[in-house]
């Protein structure tokens, strides 16, 4: 994984606004950031569809939401000791096209994509992660029980008021 | 190409709001949508990478900014008589990762993405064809002259506030 991996990948703080972190992606044409807490933990993946999908529901400007609620976390993640076709099925069964690499003590070491990986897939394997990515969505476990995940709350409108545990006895809402 | 494109492919009218598009592209799971006017033709498309670009940075609401202003246009487009190599080359060499395909009477029939073509590809094809959507930038064609591209202008928060035409014999601004 050292070998395909991008380890030129760029941070943003998780109280960065959504404005903040477009302009890192589209500035150095990378379309995922890693975030970092205040600790400089990293605790979420910022993408293009993420933004697409929790972003952009709620109705506000860029600059008036901070990239925490809007990224994917926990932080998805594969060993660097994982080999090509296992870090293709992770990010086939998650729905996602790209995922941090971490090394052994659990520091985000590169970000890998379906892109990059296609290098290394039969032309078979390629199609199937790729479809995969149109058909399925990544979950946001609810970080206070860990057992529910965040489903979106809409009002009449259809904007996103609040994204709330499914879990019936977890009352987190963000 | 017919075999291969998406004919269940979704439009919205170039006045509806980012907010309106978003939400038909993720109730559909749908990443791009195609475009019309009042008049019912097609004039663009719509996609994740083209809201990155040109709707974030103008940190304004979802519901304020028309599609018009985010859209790829003119329209993105190849024939349905092309072949798989040729629609393959059209989106690497313009930077997109879909477009429409038009019959011979110019009419939108379906869309068709690198996902769809990479299935009909050899791995070389692939590899480079996924690779060019990161690196290059669809251009958008100045709609008054037909010679410059649009390129933002920045105040000095860093929020586009208009894309100006390049040509300087030309004034067009949105």
């Amino acid at each position: 994984m050292e070998k395909i991996m991008n380890t030129n990948y760029r941070s943003v703080n998780e109280n960065s606004s959504v404005f903040d972190a477009v302009k890192i992606m589209n500035e150095n044409r990378l379309y995922g950031l890693i975030v970092k807490d205040n600790e400089g933990k990293d605790v979420g993946l910022i993408s293009e569809r993420s933004i697409i999908k929790r972003f952009i529901p709620r109705n506000k400007k860029p600059d008036e939401v901070q990239i925490k609620y809007v990224m994917r976390k926990p932080i998805p993640k594969v060993p660097s000791s994982y080999d090509v076709r296992d870090a293709a099925a992770y990010l086939s069964e998650n729905g996602l096209e790209r995922c941090a690499v971490v090394d052994s003590t659990g520091k985000v070491v590169g970000i890998i994509t379906l892109t990059d990986l296609s290098r290394y897939l039969s032309r078979a394997s390629i199609v199937d992660v790729l479809l995969s990515h149109r058909t399925k969505d990544y979950k946001h476990l609810c970080p206070k029980c860990g057992v529910g995940v965040l489903v979106p709350v809409y009002d009449q409108k259809g904007e996103i008021k609040v994204f709330r545990c499914s879990n019936p006895a977890c009352d987190y809402e963000e």
